[in-house]
């Protein structure tokens, strides 16, 4: 049986079943809202947080990371989600691309460049050089891509995304305070909410008040992540259906296309997690409502019988999406016709090949 | 009338006719060796030829260069040949992407990247930092796109390229003397010769001496283009057919891929234009036959009655090919559906909307 949650129509997750060629694109970045003391557990210290986009980007390419052995990881060894995308893909031998909108450290991997750079912090109030820039450029590769897929699914890897998330979708005027989801137990929204409005402050900027500028938004507090999302996903939404695939941090850019009004977003859901859609710490649904984007398709993964007990703690409340885990799950429900053993049988065969030997090597 | 000259088996022309969805590929890069004076005229001046490749690209994605005004051109004025690819392009809206294996300049276009930098002189013996990891990860980029295209179209712009052509080829041992195409009449035969002797003096290398590792003779005295079109090349052949868009150049890189013997040669093309195929100062005929390559498509472009006399100087044999523009011009001819004179206007279109406007303003 493959479950899969469905908030919404479901048009689009049909569409996936029978698309005859969906691509993979995952856009990485870093911003230096992660510095911020307990923002981010997304890579084992503050110093490799860098990391943890590139080595994303390579366990995808080769099976594990590059620019450090195994894969990303907490400070608690929780590995990066990045284990359920490689499973996902693996199964469906997807064509994966990288775009790097700005990533501290490049990945080791062919990568497309639009010319961003990595983030400020959101508290500086102007986090993201060439916001415009980026989505434009973004804009023509999704118009390419969409030449040669019929779906695509894009996913992310920023540490410290859902920060800039809430940010952004604050600064378009969306209810979302406490609202977006975390790495970590709880969701640390205190330190989130100070940070941005720290931002708000340093950029002159209220709730709102970029309703009708939401690159400006991105400009202010934002990542480059998003804009580049939201350039290639708006373009793509013209000819094909585009999955966000990611957490709240996808609210974000959805809430960014819907506003810029360049998209089709009757082609756009997002595609995630059941650990972010019932997130008790968070809310996507009214985030996505908010964003314009009411369609979110959940893989219902469940790691409370998996075969390795370090995979039992996702379902204990950390570590809940990222490197488009939850979309490349749903896709291999569908797309790729797994039922939901076979995809847990196939996250733990890449979990005992990546993980088990770094926690043996220990 | 769409007339295709043919040395070799027309199969993997036919093929381009029935292509589903051809994509188009421009890798650039710089090479130190332009540097060199009178061995390229690829640029208004050495300062300015640093810029012809990334103006090259951006042209082709927004109908004119951003980092120069117009379209790159050479001291006398005669416009790149990219104004032949962009209105072959135009004709068929391929999909378009670029790769920069290492440009002095980066385009202001979305953009792959593999890893790569320029090219230091062929001089100098070593010429090319990492051509094993370009090659790979060209490799990578080229499997996942060969996913999503029945035909790939690989073209280039780099500066000086057919120095490194002849230096690969004859450290892989072709009998490639006087053999390569220029962009000057009379072909600076002499001058290249010398330059690739001084290389091979620098890397301890003879003819031939460098057969069984042809990444090695990239490194010592090739260019990256070489290598990241070899493993975009490489892999794409084992599914799909691939054509090599464009001179003399593109020789190198057959031979590249033929002796590392990673590639289904038969899966493999060069498309070019008539400038190069019966340029009297070179031979592509022998080098493609010695590459491994004897299958060359070439549009029959003859500018002698175009509207307009900037365009009547591609007859005497200046500036025959680049940009991937007579491979374009092939798969317009055939995938396109267009006649030859239907092409020529869309190049004259081009030549009065990018070039008119440079001399009217100079």
């Amino acid at each position: 049986m493959a479950r899969i949650l469905v908030e919404g129509d479901d048009t689009l997750l049909g569409g996936l079943r029978d698309a005859a060629q969906p691509a993979f694109v995952c856009t990485i970045a870093s911003s230096n809202t992660g510095a911020i003391e307990g923002i981010s557990i997304a890579g084992a210290s503050a110093e490799m947080r860098k990391y943890t986009p590139p080595a994303d980007m390579e366990a995808l390419f080769y099976g594990s990371a590059r620019c450090i052995p195994g894969v990303a990881a907490t400070p608690d060894g929780i590995p990066s989600p990045v284990i359920i995308t490689m499973a996902a893909l693996g199964a469906m031998a997807l064509p994966v691309f990288v775009v790097d909108a700005g990533s501290e450290v490049s990945p080791q991997t062919p990568y497309f460049r639009l010319g961003g750079s990595p983030a400020r912090s959101v508290v500086t109030g102007h986090a993201v050089e060439d916001a415009e820039i980026i989505f434009e450029r973004g804009w023509h590769l999704g118009a390419n891509l969409a030449k040669l897929t019929d779906y695509l699914i894009l996913g992310e890897s920023v540490p410290a995304g859902t920060t800039t998330a809430l940010a952004v979708m604050l600064a378009l005027g969306l209810d979302a305070e406490g609202r977006v989801s975390s790495t970590m137990i709880g969701g640390a929204h205190g330190l989130k909410q100070a940070a941005v409005d720290l931002g708000f402050k340093a950029a002159g900027i209220t709730k709102g008040s970029l309703e009708g500028a939401p690159l400006r938004a991105i400009a202010a507090v934002g990542d480059p992540m998003q804009a580049a999302v939201a350039g290639i996903a708006s373009a793509a939404s013209e000819r094909i259906p585009v999955m966000l695939a990611g957490g709240t941090q996808m609210a974000a850019v959805a809430a960014v296309m819907d506003r810029l009004g360049k998209a089709n977003m009757t082609n756009v859901c997002i595609g995630t997690t059941r650990w972010v859609l019932e997130d008790p710490d968070a809310d996507i649904v009214t985030l996505a409502r908010q964003a314009g984007c009411p369609r979110i398709y959940a893989a219902d993964l469940d790691f409370g019988a998996a075969r390795f007990e370090g995979m039992h703690v996702y379902e204990a409340g950390l570590v809940k999406e990222g490197v488009g885990a939850g979309g490349a799950a749903v896709a291999a429900l569908t797309y790729g016709g797994l039922d939901d053993d076979e995809l847990l049988r196939r996250i733990e065969a890449v979990y005992e090949a990546t993980v088990l030997p770094m926690i043996a090597g220990s």
